[in-house]
């Protein structure tokens, strides 16, 4: 039979394609994978939606448990839900490899992504350059390569998109020593700071045509929900911006706009954007 | 009221979102738009599916159009569907900055395009740097603009999208002079075709470093239809490869490739990847 990866697009139900709900209804097992980004939704409202019970796939189910969500597959249809689309993270490439090393059939269902749902802001998905993790910096480690590569998009004219970092289902420091894993509260990097850390790095790195406090910068939050918010500003404005609930990504835009670019921009910004 | 963008995701009917389909059907006037991609599927299947009579929307009507479409949409709910998603093209940031002017709410629904699909071949998105397009040349007019965007992605270790040409609807050049204009059939540009024309850029600047007749590509055609196909193989076999009917995609890949690409792309290849 099939194992169908189904992009859930950008976290309300209803977002999910027509196609990708048919197979859903008729799949034997229907896996949620829950951490390569999160829902807009309680796993039960999805499951009321579906008319079906999911099953939760943890990072360690999805990495290293493929043979579980595959077992039976040659029998029966199996579904693996993923917000987004399916080909938004390395570990489902990786996922469908064990599935053809298998040889069981896949077939992906597309869905919109932050990859170019970004679009929205009204920066021309074209222009995009490579694409960067920010991370949370802690008290040892603040890592700070991810500059270069806006450096390099900037000088060439691209934008570039930055995810923001999440953290769920990380164990507590303590609970690792110990058989039951204990789990920290989940954490989402807002705008404000992605924001802060960059500023930081900018300070440090002192190359103020490539980032400085007035850089022109646009926070997203809850990009395709009703509730979705873009703002339009300086980087040291929105150090201080709340743009409410999570997921935030952030994007920092060419110096190079063409008009039609900052006409929409312009709808985000308070102020008249100067470029 | 509102106007309603709603991506139609990537050529089957069904490719559309649950919530963009509840939307369709309750709308006024639905439109579709015919120019910016193309159809899977034939417009009677598509309202047969809606169970709506649906408006064309060429080229003239959204980009001068936008008046027409927009009538009414202060007292009444108006829909323009796009194939992919809405903000795939410039075209649609115009038309929405135009809906603003008016006053008039609008709503996004979003869906995948290639922007984000072409993930399905393996190479990850992250890695992807500034998109180009390549037109069909003609006996006068050989654009090779693009071909120094490829060489800033690969010197910057980054893939490489190539959008390749649509004609549609191009009136004939008798007709220009005509009342009635007539036009020619619709062109595709194939894989085939776009690699023959990037073998002749390569041989004209003449940096094999760059591009060469055994660069590594990725044809794409059809992405997200049943029929998908994906070939990886050099430049020179691309240029004799037939993938069947449109649309077809490209990509020229990072020289410097992750373990798990090479792996996902070996999929895809009669020949061993060496990289």
């Amino acid at each position: 039979m099939t194992i169908f990866l189904i992009g859930l697009g950008l976290g309300d139900p209803k977002d999910v394609t027509v196609k990708g709900l048919e197979i859903i209804k008729k799949c034997e097992r229907v896996y949620l994978e829950s951490y390569t980004s999160i829902l807009g939704c309680p796993k039960e409202e999805l499951e009321a939606f579906y008319g079906r019970p999911l099953i939760i796939a943890e990072r360690d189910l999805v990495e290293q448990g493929a043979d579980d969500i595959l077992e039976g597959a040659d029998t029966t249809d199996i579904a693996l839900l993923v917000v987004g689309d399916p080909f938004g993270a390395t570990t489902h490439t990786d996922f469908i490899l064990r599935a053809k090393e298998k040889g069981i059939p896949f077939k992906v269902i597309h869905n919109a992504s932050i990859m170019n749902a970004v679009g929205c802001c009204g920066l021309q998905l074209y222009n995009y350059g490579e694409t960067i993790s920010i991370p949370y910096w802690d008290d040892s480690w603040k890592p700070d390569s991810f500059y270069d590569k806006i450096k390099q998009n900037r000088q060439h004219k691209m934008h570039t998109l930055c995810l923001l970092d999440i953290k769920v289902k990380e164990p507590t420091l303590e609970s690792l020593m110990k058989k039951k894993r204990e789990y920290m509260p989940p954490r989402f990097m807002s705008v404000a700071e992605a924001s802060t850390q960059l500023l930081a790095i900018a300070k440090n790195r002192n190359e103020p045509e490539v980032l400085n406090e007035n850089t022109l910068c646009v926070g997203l939050a809850r990009v395709g929900h009703d509730d979705q918010t873009i703002k339009v500003c300086t980087l040291k404005e929105m150090a201080e911006s709340d743009l409410g609930g999570p997921l935030h990504s952030m994007v920092i835009p060419s110096m190079h706009l063409h008009a039609l670019e900052v006409d929409y921009l312009q709808l985000f910004s308070e102020n008249k954007i100067e470029v």
